[in-house]
C-alpha cells in the first residue's frame, strides 16, 4: 500500500526533497518517493510499504527515469525481503513493471542476487534481507557518483566539439536530479556547463504527452538559475533551421549492444533533425543502461502506453497516468484510437557520442561499447 | 462586438454548422463564425457585428485556416461597408490580424478593391458596400470549388506516386471543412482517397500547442468514417522508422515565390523526416496561398504567439488563446519563458509536390509556381 505525505504550505522545492529515500520509522521500513506526477504544482510523497505499491508507482510514473528506476527496483526487493514478503514474486513483478527500462531490471536483479547469495550462504532470511538493502544503498550511492563523472566527461566532450563555448543545448524529457541518485545524466552535463559559464541557453522540449520537460526539466533549470526556454516538441525544427542549437543532449532508457538508443518518444526525430543540420547528438547514460543481451534496435521492446494520455488533457494536480482511466478532460472525439509509444529507438549512426561514467564512446560502435562495459565490470565504482 | 449562439443539447455536428456564414437578420447584417476554440466539446457560434470583433476572433483562432481566413477577411470588409463603418481602417486592421497567413490579406484586399472601385465609379457608398459583399460571396464560392479540384488533383498524384493504393497518410494541423468554403486542402485529398477506397489509415498529429489535430482533424475524420489514429507530434518519427507512413499531406499558410512553404509549426520536422525516409511530402493549397511578393523562405514573417499556450494547460471548454492572459492551469514553473512560433518554413527542396486547384507543381521550382499563378490569373475560377 502507498500512503501520501503532502508538503503543503512549506517552502521546500522538489530538488531538496529527494526523489527517493529509505526510511525506518517504528512501524517498519518504508520506501518514500516524491510523486513526480504532481510536480511542479504539488510536492507529495508516496510511502510504499510493499513491492506492489512500488510497482503501481512505477507504472503511473510517480517514480521514473532510467537510473532512478534501477535504484527504486533494488529498494523494492529489499522492502519485500525486510518486511518478510515473498521476495522472488516481488522481484518478478518489479522487473516487469515497465518493459523498456533496462536499469529497472538491472537494479532488481542486483538486490535479488545479493539476497539469494546471502540466503544460500547463511540460510538466514534476515541476513539476506540486510544484504539486499545494502546492495540497494550501494547502487544509490554509485549512481550519485556516476552522475558526477558523466557530467565531467560530458562537459569535456562539449568543450572539444564546440570550442567556442556559449553552448545552446536542446534537451528532451527530464534527466536531472529527479531521475537519479545524483544530478542526473544529460541534465547534469548541461548543469556542469552552466556552472562553468559555458551554457548560453537550455532549450527545453515540453515532451508530450506527459510534459516531463515543461513540468520537471523547466523546474530544475529554474532552480539552478540556468537561462532556459520552453518549446513544444515540434518547434525544435525551427530552432535547428535558425542555427540556434549547438548540441542535443538526451538520456537513454536502454542502449542495445550495437549502440541503438531507446529513449523518450521524440528523441529519434531530434536525431534526424540534428543529422540534417550537422549538429552533435549526444546521449548521456550510465553504463548500466547498456544491455549486452539486446543485440540491436529491433530487439528493443517499446512500451505502448494508454491512449488517454493523448485523447484527454490532464493537469499536474491530477495524476496523469494509470492503466485504467484517464480522469482528464476529453480533447479528441470519444472513441479516438491513439498511437502512444513511450519510447523510440535511434540507430547508432545518428548518435555522435554516448557519454557514460566510464568515458565517452564516439563514434558509437559495438566494439567501443563492449570495451566500456568490460572496463566498468573490471573496476566497479563505489 | 461579438455575441454567442450556443448549440447545446442538439445533435448538430460542426461540419453541419458552416465554419462561416453571412446573415441578414432585421437588426442588421452579421458575420457568424463557428468558434473553433470550443470544438469538439461545444458548438458555439460567434456573431460579429463589426470588423474589430472579427479581428479578435481571428487573433484568438476562433476562426482559422488559411483559405477560411481569406473568406472571413473579405466578409469583414463587407461588414464594415454595409454597416457604414470606416472601411479603410477596417481593412487595415483585418489585414494585420495575423501576419503570416497571406490568404487573409488577399481576401481583405479583394473585397476592399471591389468597394473602392465601385465607390470611385458611382460615388455611392451603398453600391460600394454591395460590391464588397458580392466579392466576398464570390471568394467563398470559388474556395469551395477550388477544394474539389485540389482533391481531384491530389488523389491523381497519390495514385501516381503510390500505385499500390492502401495509403497510410500522415497529416498535421487541421485542413478540412473547418478551414474552407468547401472540404479543405490536404484533408480534402485524404477524404477523396477514403471515398475512392484508397485510404488505409489517416495518421493525425495532435498539433501542439493548440491541438487542432486532436480537436478538429480527429473530429472531421471520425465524422467521415475514415480509419484514423491520433498521435503526439513527436511520435511521427517512430511511424516513419517503422515504414508506416506512405505520404505526408499538409496545407500551407503562405508559399513564397521560390516554393518555400510556411505552415503550422511542426511541418518542417515532418519534411526532414520524410526526406530521411524517402517518403513523399505533399503540400495542398489554393493558388491564393502563393505570394509572388515574398521571394523566399527568409522573407516570410513568422508569427510568435504567447508563451502561455505552452506554459499553461487549457481544455477545449476554455478559450485557449488570447493576447492577454492564459486562464489555464500552469504546467511549467511560473516565469518560464517560451518559444512559440505559430509556423515554420519548409524549403522547396524538401517538398515533393505542391497541389493546387490549377494543377500540381513537381518538382517545386519558382518557374513552375509562376506558371501556375499565371494560369490562375488568366482563367479565374467561378
Amino acid at each position: 500500500m502507498a500512503d501520501q505525505y503532502a508538503h503543503s504550505g512549506d517552502t521546500k522545492r522538489p530538488t531538496e526533497i529527494p526523489a527517493i529515500r529509505w526510511e525506518e520509522p517504528p512501524e517498519g521500513p518504508v520506501l518514500v518517493l516524491l510523486d513526480q506526477t504532481r510536480l511542479p504544482a504539488e510536492e507529495v510523497e508516496l510511502v510504499c510499504t510493499d513491492a506492489s505499491a512500488l510497482v503501481e508507482a512505477i507504472r503511473s510514473l510517480a517514480v521514473r527515469g532510467a537510473p532512478l528506476l534501477g535504484i527504486a527496483g533494488a529498494y523494492g526487493v529489499a522492502l519485500a525481503a525486510v518486511r518478510g514478503f515473498e521476495v522472488d514474486d516481488a522481484a518478478a513483478a518489479l522487473e516487469s513493471a515497465r518493459p523498456t527500462a533496462v536499469n529497472l531490471a538491472v537494479g532488481v536483479r542486483r538486490a535479488h542476487s545479493a539476497y539469494q547469495e546471502e540466503l544460500a550462504r547463511t540460510g538466514d532470511p534476515r541476513a539476506a534481507a540486510a544484504a539486499a538493502l545494502a546492495a540497494a544503498r550501494r547502487l544509490h550511492q554509485e549512481d550519485a557518483e556516476a552522475s558526477a563523472r558523466m557530467a565531467e566527461h560530458g562537459l569535456a566532450l562539449l568543450t572539444e566539439l564546440l570550442p567556442g563555448g556559449g553552448h545552446r543545448i536542446l534537451t528532451h524529457c527530464n534527466t536531472g536530479s529527479l531521475v537519479s541518485g545524483g544530478e542526473g545524466t544529460a541534465f547534469a552535463v548541461a548543469l556542469a556547463a552552466h556552472r562553468a559559464g559555458q551554457l548560453r541557453r537550455l532549450w527545453v522540449d515540453e515532451t508530450r504527452p506527459l510534459l516531463q520537460g515543461a513540468r520537471l526539466t523547466a523546474y530544475e533549470a529554474a532552480r539552478s538559475g540556468m537561462a532556459y526556454t520552453l518549446l513544444t516538441d515540434n518547434a525544435a525544427g525551427s530552432l535547428f533551421a535558425a542555427g540556434e542549437v549547438d548540441a542535443v543532449l538526451i538520456g537513454a532508457d536502454r542502449i542495445a549492444a550495437d549502440g541503438s538508443v531507446a529513449n523518450k518518444v521524440g528523441s529519434y526525430p531530434l536525431a534526424v533533425l540534428a543529422r540534417y543540420h550537422h549538429v552533435p547528438f549526444i546521449v548521456v547514460a550510465p553504463v548500466t543502461t547498456v544491455d549486452p543481451g539486446t543485440p540491436d534496435g529491433s530487439a528493443i521492446e517499446v512500451e505502448q502506453r494508454p491512449g488517454h494520455e493523448i485523447t484527454e488533457i490532464t493537469a499536474p494536480q491530477v495524476p496523469v497516468a494509470g492503466a485504467e482511466a484517464g480522469g482528464g478532460i476529453p480533447v479528441a472525439p470519444l472513441g479516438t484510437q491513439a498511437y502512444n509509444p513511450a519510447f523510440d529507438v535511434t540507430p547508432p549512426e545518428l548518435v555522435t557520442a554516448i557519454v557514460t561514467e566510464e568515458g565517452v564512446v564516439s563514434p558509437v560502435t559495438a566494439e567501443g561499447l563492449a570495451e566500456l562495459c568490460a572496463k566498468a565490470r573490471s573496476a566497479p565504482a563505489g
